[in-house]
């Protein structure tokens, strides 16, 4: 195989046509919609019609006539077929983290008598540090179980007030059994909390199948909904009405318009949301949604899963020698759109790509993660980031990248 | 005094350039900046740079390049002298409600053994809730001790945890007195947190000069950051590490890229931060910040009392016989920039002026709200807004209006 034969299934992709709906930087091969997905076209045109007409000409009457007021609603109702909800079950709003406060905070009160909450330490720490200032605010014992994917199942017994995991691992791709974790979580009597931030948009997922209780979701990356773009928030119908969460404004109150001196919760999904939302963002978010929308998810999974099987096997065919290793499951059924290999001097080989227009992320310790986008990555693509990578590694030039080591990105 | 000697006034007024600086729609006399601020117009340059080049060629990169990662520090340490802060005192983040709920449940941690918060009912409720929420999360007593402008000292006693008031209220505009309110508060021991909502930008506020523990703003109202844009939160520098906000998300942590499990607080006003933020919103707030920056706050509180002195001057004369009565101080120094009439009809009048191009608000039960920005609005302005309600009123054009009573905006 080479790199004609990818481009005739490029040709032949029934995904292709996708890619002409985004802006994707001459010279780069970008590796990373993992962490913020690319521009759709149609996000220019968006936020000049938000921004010079909507805000410019409609001003505050824009709340209604140009429907900001009901956008957190109206995007939930739009992506909640994209996780197997249904449209009054979702909201975008807010930040992920901050959308974990709410769902783990009502969560907690099915099992007001538990104190311990089972979470996978290793996945991305943001939700483990979200949870310990939850926990530190309501005190009284509650407490983190950490485990780890292999020992998860085990973890969960009848201490267990709710698990609250993420479906896909942000480091190696590694994804959980959501519908088996949650049923053991339901068999011990305890919620299933999951935040879909690398699985949304990524694969199919279907909340509903598994009776997930709450769910948090970021958009900006395999959802394309821009940089920082507000946050999925998924409560099962059921829950609607029985369980309060606590931060509590106005947007989720029953009547806001009538400014009630006290609160009094909507009954439905709308208890969800606190205060006014950044509409521009907001707004932008539409149109990855969009886009999403009228692709198949399972040939966003088939494609997916040929990309990274690929990926593999072209890396370990032609940088095997170099120390590189894998370091995401081998099958692909058990990995998300993303592919990490183990190298001991990831960071400058992650800079060395950087220079050389292949776009993927460093993690910490040795990871180089390599995030692939089916609406908008090429099978092309996955060859040249590996010929790239092959020569980076075989001509050492990365043990000469001067850097500080610092953050990357999320 | 006729339209043509304000006209005068507009030509020989200091801030006249400014106006230049926004779009304001014809036909439009926009009285509602208080709610949403108006456009400026470089926010459509600014829009496309962050979509169209930053997002869509910096992608991932731009958390660095182009400044997205410190984007609430920096625009933090642009806001802080409009609001009397020290520049590492302030962030821009999130939703009002939410940075209440961080820094009331800081403030609380200052006395642990007190659970009683005063505030003031009749403001405008989303504090109410927010609060409501976070009392309700933290049991153990806690409760809201509610008073109005005139009884709010005596409230405040030693049983006080903190008193958490909007400095100008949102229907009258009335002020509170910010510096004795403080000094009360913390001659009883308590907190003092204030909502800077309808003040910041709007007139000279000195957070510092007041010893103010805590306090938050949005940024879409006198602001002009543009619908939703991401507000303030301010924590003085000596609370800095000792009271933890409960929203402990990635960006609060002392070391956000080395992805520990465990949370471990930044040091500083970092910690206030939580999750990814919405980068086009927030970057959109810059470009109001900094038009505001180049206006003397002095001047814009000059300008300020002077239209609403004029404005209920005109209405008291043209249109004092048809049930119309001031519902906002008279006195100016305590006033905001805002000017409420209590109408039997408020609702109808309302959107009779809309209908005119007089874009105003109703707050229930009966009182007509203008606002007024003195960056773009003209004393003409004001004569021409008393004019279309004085044609209103006298001809009862109002009673054909129909509508259905519901929302209109914030």
């Amino acid at each position: 195989m080479n790199r004609s034969d990818l481009k005739q299934i490029d040709r032949e992709d029934p995904m292709a046509s996708f890619r002409d709906e985004f802006f994707l930087p001459e010279g780069i091969i970008y590796l990373n919609g993992n962490s913020l997905g690319a521009m759709p076209l149609g996000a220019i045109q968006r936020a000049r019609k938000v921004v010079g007409e909507e805000w410019a000409t409609g001003l505050i009457g824009s709340m209604n006539s140009a429907g900001w007021f009901e956008l957190p609603l109206t995007l939930g109702r739009k992506i909640a077929p994209l996780v197997g909800a249904k449209p009054n079950e979702v909201v975008i709003t807010d930040s992920t983290g901050i959308n974990l406060h709410k769902v783990l905070a009502a969560a907690l009160q099915m099992q007001p008598d538990r104190r311990v909450i089972v979470m996978e330490g290793s996945n991305f720490p943001t939700d483990n540090y979200m949870v310990e200032g939850l926990l530190i605010q309501l005190g009284d014992g509650y407490r983190i179980r950490y485990a780890e994917a292999d020992g998860l199942m085990a973890a969960i017994d009848e201490d267990v007030a709710a698990v609250c995991i993420t479906h896909v691992h942000y480091k190696t791709g590694h994804v959980l059994d959501m519908a088996a974790i949650t049923e053991r979580a339901h068999a011990m009597g305890a919620a299933a909390v999951w935040d879909l931030c690398h699985s949304a948009g990524a694969m199919p997922v279907d909340l509903n199948a598994c009776d997930v209780d709450y769910a948090v979701a970021c958009t900006y990356k395999y959802l394309n909904g821009g940089p920082g773009s507000p946050a999925m928030l998924f409560a099962a119908e059921r829950h609607h009405g029985k369980y309060l969460q606590p931060l509590t404004g106005w947007f989720g109150h029953k009547a806001p318009f009538d400014f009630d001196r006290d609160y009094h919760p909507a009954g439905d999904i709308r208890q969800m949301l606190s205060g006014t939302q950044p509409i521009v963002s907001l707004s932008l978010a539409e149109v990855g949604i969009d886009i999403m929308l009228r692709a198949d998810m399972r040939d966003i999974r088939v494609k997916s899963m040929r990309m990274t099987n690929l990926f593999i096997k072209l890396v370990e065919q032609r940088c095997g020698e170099f120390g590189i290793k894998l370091a995401s499951p081998r099958d692909a059924s058990s990995r998300g759109s993303q592919v990490s290999f183990y190298h001991q001097d990831a960071y400058p080989v992650v800079r060395a790509l950087h220079d050389r227009g292949v776009i993927c992320d460093f993690r910490s310790p040795g990871n180089i993660r390599f995030g692939f986008a089916p609406l908008y990555n090429s099978y092309a693509d996955v060859w040249d980031a590996v010929e790239k990578l092959y020569d980076i590694l075989k001509t050492g030039v990365w043990k000469e990248v001067k850097y500080r080591k610092r953050s990357l990105v999320t």
